[in-house]
């Protein structure tokens, strides 16, 4: 038995806010300086509200990683071909691939689904279609297969719910996505397109220049509604967009954070808050990517980033950096004594 | 036989730009967007030239943490009395403390050293004398002793040396050593007093007039010559901060990068680098602390942070955390697959 969209967004709830001031009461309880740890503090204290409980548990964590082709790719708006987007994600459980290396060493799971493909691939089979349809001559994908990919997400949510996974973080390998994403964030953050668009993974001038006319024309012919997040994603989105919205909504549904990578997650991110604000508080921001709406989009979450190393790698590879930092402040929570137990005078206190 | 501060400056050499331009090579040559992991890419490069050879070796690290009591403390410029300093290094062993907690947790060793605590301590005794004076009304330390105190930390850099650590962090613990670092940085970065002076481990507003108050006294009335980093550091500095500072000498001078924890280690780090220039190309950086002054000093340094967690509890748990982010940066470096190897279209390419 599946949930479908409808009956997952009826199962979102308020993050519970006494599991949260239990938290903070924890915190100040340790002995350290108040609020020190400062946004590694914050973080425990959320994952708290979102678990509805201050006895938190990370231990289990997955990184899902949709990988999908996208037709717009026909425009020359990439470096390479859409090849490489099945070559990379049958490499992601091979540990051939950044991310999964990442995740062995961080002691993850690291599920990659094939949301859409082009080519038939060994990955987990979740696909809706061979690609995504050109975005310059026509909408992406059909509603209902919006619909789906948000689905798909939520069911790949719920299978590693079931496994006992208490976080899990979003990735993507897509050949062509930043470019939906860079349309997608345009139409939903009213920005004009040169804003939001950036070099992708390595695009010339000229090729830069060729992107942003194709999301334009993109728009024009689509004309995708902003106040209809299931739209835009549809007209001017990707399957793995949709996916990584999907469990966006899946974990909160079954009150799991959910970890965003950097530009192309976050805007899926941004498009399951617009389908449910109340999932801004299950999201937890990893970095700030290279790409030029990384700020923007972060701030449109209302979201502050841990990292700043510059990286612009994607997979879900920043999302997978903030996992030993989680498992670090999780460890001084549950492990520190606390003032009492220390005998110390308690040693600091402005908040 | 100890290493005197000259003959460690002599050691000395300036890094390996042939093993760096490797590493930068090995980085292209890996199956991944070109520099898409930004600055953990170039702190891998960092290290290659530190340890003059793109094999790098990180397994092995350690974190120092240079405890001392300061005489400035009697002006009341602390929210706690210095019994809390001999407390707090006691417990790094014990790993009641939350630096240690965090060393046990990522597998470095945590070294914590007594160069000056009020009392005498169950860490390991390196003791310069029972805390410095109270800089108000004179040096805080002789020539002669802040001499030592870079000596004591060089002496350490080596003694993890030769246990086989191949990355040393700096931390600290001593009450009264925000005060201290402000002072240093005011004179050192010409800076006002004001600018450079925070709120430390939670300090009232009257406090820290009192804080700001006791730094201007201290300055007026020893005058310490900016152009001579062991003149401050004896006159309004402490026995941490030497010891910190001669850990950056030290390790430098036997290839091995020193990770800078936050406000005050960077006081020690610059101070290092006034002693010596070349230093500067032995420190990485960690995380910007809250303390005002901690992004001029990152500037001063020329260094950029990875953590922007917003923390301020020293110890050198902000360099700790940058460790398992060095840790996947290496393994990627280290274990992933080349293009050639993967057979995958070279994915990106623009410097």
């Amino acid at each position: 038995m599946k949930d479908t969209l409808e009956e997952t967004l009826k199962k979102i709830q308020p993050v519970d806010r006494a599991s949260a001031d239990a938290a903070i009461r924890h915190w100040d309880s340790i002995a350290h300086p108040l609020h020190s740890l400062g946004m590694l503090e914050d973080v425990i204290v959320q994952i708290a509200s979102i678990q509805r409980t201050p006895v938190i548990d990370i231990s289990k964590k997955c990184l899902i990683t949709m990988c999908a082709d996208n037709g717009v790719v026909e425009e020359g708006v990439t470096q390479t071909g859409q090849e490489v987007t099945a070559q990379v994600a049958e490499n992601f459980l091979q540990e051939k691939a950044t991310a999964g290396i990442l995740c062995r060493k961080t002691g993850a799971e690291i599920f990659p689904i094939d949301i859409g493909i082009y080519r038939d691939t060994c990955i987990r089979n979740m696909k809706i279609a061979y690609g995504t349809q050109n975005m310059t001559k026509g909408p992406a994908m059909t509603r209902e297969q919006a619909v789906q990919a948000l689905e798909t997400g939520i069911q790949a949510a719920a299978e590693k719910a079931a496994e006992g996974v208490r976080v899990l973080a979003t990735g993507e390998m897509g050949i062509g996505n930043t470019t939906t994403s860079s349309a997608m964030a345009s139409v939903l953050l009213h920005q004009p397109v040169e804003t939001m668009t950036g070099r992708g993974a390595g695009l010339s001038s000229e090729g830069l220049k060729r992107k942003i006319n194709a999301i334009k024309k993109a728009i024009e012919v689509n004309r995708p509604n902003p106040d209809d997040p299931v739209d835009v994603l549809a007209k001017v989105g990707g399957f793995d967009i949709g996916g990584m919205a999907g469990v966006f909504l899946g974990g909160a549904a079954l009150g799991i954070p959910v970890v965003t990578d950097g530009f192309i997650s976050n805007v899926a991110a941004l498009t399951a808050v617009r389908i449910c604000p109340e999932i801004k508080n299950y999201i937890i921001a990893s970095h700030v990517s290279r790409e030029p709406a990384a700020e923007l989009l972060l701030k449109a979450l209302g979201k502050k980033a841990f990292l700043t190393c510059e990286m612009c790698l994607g997979e879900g590879t920043g999302a997978v950096m903030l996992f030993p930092l989680l498992d670090m402040a999780a460890e001084v929570y549950t492990q520190m004594a606390t003032f009492e137990q220390n005998d110390i005078e308690a040693y600091v206190h402005l908040k």
